[in-house]
């Protein structure tokens, strides 16, 4: 499957509502606005209306867009922030995206206990690249919230990511564990934690997925290289999901795809009850749009 | 500059002597002989003569390899990384490579207090990168030697690179220390180790170079993105060099580029007297012969 691919099933399915945290930002209203206009879902738009009504008046082109959009108006980013995640929990909006709010602030009403979208897990980021030349979708998680996630938060952003390519139709989610080796190696904490990850997978103490590690990326990903290295198994060359070691490994990754690659790329974070759209500014409208397409079929 | 001219220039130079040590091997044999016939260098093969013969003999098409190689045997590989380190200190040789032998036996006698190749600092690997669309050769350091370096591991692999640039001609490289992000942020090492190498390059304590610290890939490679995110100076959009925090971030960032962006790259180990060669069997044979070819070029 490709991210364009899943755009065109999140089209078809029955409408999602996405519920925007502070709308109230011309790139936001944008990647909206283009969202409504591809038909891929429906929005309610927390934030200051008076503002929102005037970024929706100027990107009019004559296409009704106000008959997809709900403006619920809000009296700070904050407000906006609960107001958008009380939307999603109570199940009046399927996805969460953040707006012109700061990630901590979205991220609390997140984690609110009352009424916020807590799963038990830790919150986790997974991007999906569509890669010329690469004959299905690569994710890659964590690459933006977990800075060095020890052996049980690696084991929960698994599991979320598993959940998330199961909800795209990946039934058997193929994870490799990376290191800059694939042997063991006792200096080299990534490597230990990919054995044992491996281990536990088969063990059934990590379910509905193939985990094996430790693998370098070229042997995650290429038969051939898998084969140099005399590395068997159904995950080696195949893999679906490249599980980093650090947000540095996972970071570098995301932008040499797509800066170097020229790769597609759209992200969510998981973990929550709800995906979570948390694009910024440096993300380009391709991006956005992807990152929405993946969240909405997710809930399908 | 691009590796294709570097190899042009290695190529016009007087020639350079290459000790291979273990050169028992198939695909040792077809570098050296590749290498011979674009008249990059000359090379000293020690290790099993009769072994060695009969390989040169096999790619014998015509063009007299002979004249160009000289065989020194060898008992044995460790006597063969011995010998050849020991033509290198001796001056009989410019450029050490590996062979049939392991690398932590070559690099043992590479560190003899003897007769080794010793600086007083560590090693680093640097590897060139010719990327497409993007206007300058970007060499990343370190992949593969330095698992977790600390800071003044960090200064000493950026020295190695440096010196090593320079060499090459780039008088004033611009050297971008990596992490996940472009702020500070005690919760990650590898920002708060950009920012001092920073200030030490600022108070000359690390010369030769410009050095920016933290940025993320994308800021250190993209004027666009360093300006979306505000950050001025010289380096920032513009590195010549990414120093990774780790051997897992230069590992992954390696295999991207070679296996995603199809680029080409050549790489040498630093911070000896001499630059060592050291591929490995799952080296393209086109990047045997950039990493000779920036050796060789290295010490004109």
């Amino acid at each position: 499957m490709s991210l364009d691919q899943y755009m065109e099933e999140a089209i078809q399915l029955p409408t999602k509502v996405v519920a925007v945290a502070a709308a109230e930002d011309e790139e936001v209203i944008a990647a909206v606005v283009c969202a409504v206009e591809k038909k891929l879902a429906t929005f309610i738009l927390y934030g200051n209306e008076s503002i929102i009504k005037s970024l929706l008046a100027t990107r009019d082109n004559g296409y009704d867009v106000n008959q997809f959009v709900k403006i619920v108006d809000a009296k700070n980013e904050r407000d906006a922030a609960r107001l958008a995640v009380q939307g999603v929990s109570s199940g009046i909006a399927n996805v969460l995206m953040k707006g012109n709010v700061s990630t901590s602030v979205i991220l609390k009403e997140v984690l609110n206990k009352e009424y916020g979208l807590r799963t038990g897990s830790v919150l986790s980021h997974v991007a999906a690249f569509q890669i010329k030349d690469f004959d299905r979708l690569l994710f890659i998680t964590d690459a933006a919230m977990n800075i060095a996630p020890d052996l049980n938060q690696k084991i929960e952003i698994i599991n979320n990511v598993v959940n998330f390519a199961r909800r795209l139709g990946i039934t058997l989610p193929k994870v490799a564990a990376i290191s800059a080796v694939e042997t063991v190696n006792s200096n080299m904490l990534a490597t230990m934690d990919g054995a044992l990850l491996t281990q536990m997978n088969a063990r059934g103490q990590i379910k509905n997925c193939l985990v094996d590690g430790p693998l370098a990326l070229d042997n995650a990903i290429s038969l051939q290289a898998a084969d140099v290295k005399g590395i068997k198994g159904e995950v080696a060359g195949n893999a679906d999901i490249i599980l980093v070691p650090t947000i540095e490994v996972g970071n570098v990754l995301y932008k040499s795809l797509v800066y170097f690659a020229k790769a597609k790329v759209g992200a969510v974070i998981t973990g929550a009850s709800a995906p979570i759209v948390l694009t910024s500014r440096a993300d380009s409208a391709e991006t956005k749009l992807y990152s929405l397409a993946l969240a909405v079929r997710s809930v399908s």
